[in-house]
């Protein structure tokens, strides 16, 4: 059996402190129940001494997140008795209760930060432990600033402190400033001596990501001998954040034959857990970002599309399913070449098109995706219908079912105050259908009148809008993850104006509702 | 003088494959503008067999951003003529231009994606590069997939290539599947052999950030040998995305200890480049993004902002100016403890609070804060001003300049797809003032109407909407960067509706440059 590598979360406390992302106790309860069902080992809940409202939360967690023997639910404490006191007051209510508390070892935080010399930092240390000890049995020991500090003090700070009782010494590059080789060096010589004194003591890293290497530093500490690793959920954290904890836990996964060592996080529920912090906490995921990202398992270049198609490994070191995903997500764009909209086509039921038609279909495709930037397999099965009825060919591939689909003609949408509303004119077919409706704000009657033309059970799961621009140029990027039958499906809009592009994105996903619902072939 | 290490920007061709990102012409050419600015070494421009499009954009920005010796302009090919000979025609019109070949190098590549043997393969690319050769001097050959490869197969393709004429070997991570420690051994071996074969060779890496390591696999890649590295602005690219030439360049500068070697970027244009980027392929760049998120350098917990106003360097290893940055920003929200706000209000003129009356308006500033997330300078002058109103005391420091901030009290957007328009009513001290606006499009409309209630020259520069939720629960974020008399300006706002967060953070704004350029004491 590999070692066990402990994963601390700490998304309710380092990643809680993004501005805008406080969340209020029902919110944070729901991060930590999931994090639990994501099988963290230990939860940091907060920084009780900062405001009741923290204290409660951390206590109210304990309560109810805590009161099973598989989890730890620690806090944070400055070195100070009033802090100590608070972490124990609101996390005692759990049943593996731990006390965090941080003090710095760095010169810059010992004699700039505090104006004290190294001896004086190093009692208050000892005696914060003594003092917390009294409380509880399990405490963690944060260095602050370790990785710039000197080496000789940082160990003396440590011996002192795993003496006074400390059981878990925790190694954090604050400023995210370590390089990975160096950093691992550290760890080593570290847990060295660390496990002569008392092998039972936990060696822990926190890593920030200040230089873009948060990842990599937790996985060579691990390397080097780290026996926990704290993380946030998508990487958010003070500044540019923490370690990822999806990345560092995929990496171990993946990486087997480099790092042999486990995790017991159920890795299944990354993306369920990702997706919870990320609309709570309001804060989006760069599409880009590795593992949850909206893209981190899209492939859109031709070259990649085809390759994938022939093999799955060419392009890809974990399967989608794995950290919760449905599937992998090939989206049509100008870049996809010809192997993949076939491949689409042939879902879609059109296997039996000849070179000709097939190319006049992939011309007309690439023009739509210049377009519309993304193509849905309702707009292929429009121009594949098109394409027949111009040219007055029957095909046992066609049917009607192009006229299952919805296209919005018009909307007006009125924001204000006291009394959203919305209106929408559109087609299914050729049926022309008009609705309104009144919202609790304008995306609200918006999507409620769009739905009582559907008129069908889809959920709204998640709703998600970016636009990034200069001046006036805006381009809102709308997407939408619906439910239908159980089955989640999403799909993106992109317009000028947002509103429209929330009512587009919209509509695409009820096309593909109805693609995957009512069309007879996949 | 330590090594120099050659930046190849693949933001034009990886970056663009981002579904959804796609870039027209003009668009294409003010990023390549921006590189040069920038001072990337080469520019790779696209892919120019994908589309007549691509073609266009290559060849325009080989003859407009390519025509001074300081650049060199390529862009992509795989190992076949036609891709070459569009490369050439589209690269040939700058003053250094490039071919850059892939071909994949890895068993699954060879044998499952190209279904031929080794040897098969390698003599493909060999005879590419002999053709590319006769076109022109400067080649470069991708071995896709090289981490994954086996190694003398590997050496054997860039031996060959390299006699056939190969000038730069690129060594792609081409599914982020490296580690840091064993990519660096990898490019070790290699760059051993390559510089015994022919030192004039320049050895290349290409990361992917799969696993979250692009950065720290390109640097253990410099540290060991590689002559070059690919990388994108804010780390775009297909799936995770590639190496962020930010983080690689920034990690340089910051830990010349380590990495002993230079490039010749211009850090000082780098948000600048990032923004562009982000904005014209309209890619949010995430808020905890390493060097170019907007939180990189904002400091909000109590405990940092203390710090920091005691010594910079206790939490910042980069200064916010050395990336082009104004200032770093220390974010006032309900973390936030008493020395930062009791700096804010010394900077607002209130240096002669007594404790009693910093406790009362720090209670008023925490109140506030958990409403509204983050407190501006003008919130704090509306706090301290009532403070002193309801307790009637009478304050040196205290004025009318509170009269001078506007407030929202209502609004009415109406979208359409023929005639958006929006009413406001605000408030400017005890004056009520109300304005209507058409638009191109709501937010124009609304923000139009808001300038003619302020009446002063401000430029809209960004405009950034966000909103991440579940079901009808949307919390947006809106982010407004603003000029006025040549200085940049940034506001936020959150609310449920979008609409009504887009009119706050303009209000925000608006209010942020009265209080910079009417109050009289900074």
């Amino acid at each position: 059996m590999s070692r066990k590598i402990w994963v601390f979360d700490t998304t309710l406390r380092d990643g809680e402190q993004v501005p805008g992302a406080k969340l209020n106790l029902y919110e944070k309860l729901e991060v930590a129940h999931q994090l639990k069902k994501l099988k963290v080992d230990i939860i940091e809940a907060g920084f009780p001494a900062s405001s009741e409202g923290d204290f409660n939360a951390v206590k109210e967690i304990a309560k109810q997140v805590g009161n099973t023997n598989d989890i730890t639910i620690t806090a944070l404490a400055r070195a100070v008795k009033a802090d100590i006191d608070a972490v124990y007051h609101s996390v005692k209510h759990a049943e593996n209760p731990l006390i965090h508390m941080v003090l710095g070892t760095s010169d810059i935080h010992v004699e700039k930060k505090f104006s004290k010399s190294k001896s004086q930092i190093l009692d208050i240390g000892v005696e914060a432990v003594k003092y917390a000890k009294t409380l509880l049995p399990d405490i963690q020991y944060s260095t602050e600033d370790a990785s710039r500090s000197d080496f000789e003090y940082l160990w003396s700070t440590i011996e002192a402190v795993v003496k006074a009782g400390a059981t878990m010494i925790n190694v954090p590059d604050t400023v995210g400033f370590a390089e990975p080789e160096q950093f691992g060096e550290l760890i080593y010589k570290l847990n060295d001596r660390l496990k002569n004194l008392d092998d039972s003591v936990l060696l822990s890293v926190h890593c920030h990501n200040d230089l873009g290497m948060a990842t990599a530093n937790t996985l060579a500490a691990v390397k080097n001998g780290a026996d926990k690793v704290e993380c946030t959920i998508n990487g958010i954290g003070e500044r540019a954040g923490n370690a990822a904890l999806e990345e560092v836990v995929m990496a171990i996964n993946t990486r087997s034959d480099v790092f042999n060592v486990h995790t017991d996080i159920d890795a299944k529920e990354i993306m369920n857990t990702s997706r919870i912090v990320s609309s709570l906490m309001g804060l989006e995921v760069q599409v880009n970002k590795a593992i949850t990202g909206d893209n981190a398992f899209a492939h859109s270049s031709g070259i990649h599309q085809d390759g994938l198609l022939k093999s799955r490994d060419a392009y890809e070191i974990i399967r989608p399913e794995d950290v919760g995903l449905d599937d992998m997500e090939l989206v049509l764009t100008a870049r996809s070449g010809r192997h993949a909209v076939k491949d689409a086509l042939r879902k879609l039921g059109f296997s039996q098109l000849n070179e000709e038609q097939f190319e006049s279909i992939f011309t007309e495709f690439i023009a739509l995706a210049d377009k519309k930037k993304e193509v849905y397999n309702h707009d292929l099965y429009v121009i594949v219908k098109n394409y027949f009825a111009t040219n007055n060919i029957e095909s046992v591939d066609v049917n009607n079912y192009a006229d299952s689909f919805y296209e919005l003609i018009d909307l007006q949408v009125i924001s204000n105050t006291t009394f959203p509303s919305a209106s929408v004119r559109m087609k299914k077919g050729t049926e022309e259908i008009n609705s309104s409706a009144v919202g609790t704000g304008p995306i609200d009657a918006l999507y409620t009148a769009i739905l009582k033309v559907v008129d069908t059970d889809i959920k709204l799961l998640e709703y998600k809008i970016s636009s990034v621009s200069r001046g006036k140029e805006a381009l809102g990027k709308v997407k939408v993850i619906a439910e239908f039958n159980g089955v989640t499906y999403n799909a993106n809009a992109t317009d000028t104006d947002v509103i429209k592009a929330s009512a587009l994105a919209y509509v695409n996903v009820v096309n593909k509702i109805v693609v995957e619902n009512l069309l007879p072939v996949k």
